[in-house]
């Protein structure tokens, strides 16, 4: 069984640079990868806060939360 | 060719939970992955420093560096 690993942002520039290199590098013969933009999707940003994820872009693989560069606060996003 | 891709960390909790997660989940069908201890081959701090790495743990994508979460400023590592 694969791992999910979901990558939220919020579409801005430090997003979209971690989204096309990082999230992109992710092996998915072994993750189920998900990206999910949190400005458009603001129903699943109560999902992100649940795991620890204060800021994005972040990747949360199987539950742990990795902070990626920081492009912009959850805060921000509500 | 494979891209390159480099996790530098300094062994800190932080840098260990992001080395096992992060860089583990890195695809190596295309990606060549090379992990450096900071602490250990500080001879390499200026190479890291280069490409705009600030603190560690860190993920550096074909030149383009990740700061994940945050263990430790590489200030601190000389």
């Amino acid at each position: 069984m694969k791992t999910s690993a979901t990558f939220y942002h919020a579409g801005c520039p430090v997003c979209v640079a971690a989204e096309q290199q990082l999230a992109d590098a992710i092996d998915p013969a072994r993750f189920d990868i998900e990206v999910v933009h949190l400005g458009e999707a603001k129903a699943r940003i109560p999902e992100a806060e649940a795991v620890g994820v204060k800021s994005v872009p972040a990747l949360v693989i199987a539950g742990q939360p990795f902070h990626i560069n920081f492009g912009a606060a959850i805060a921000d996003l509500k």
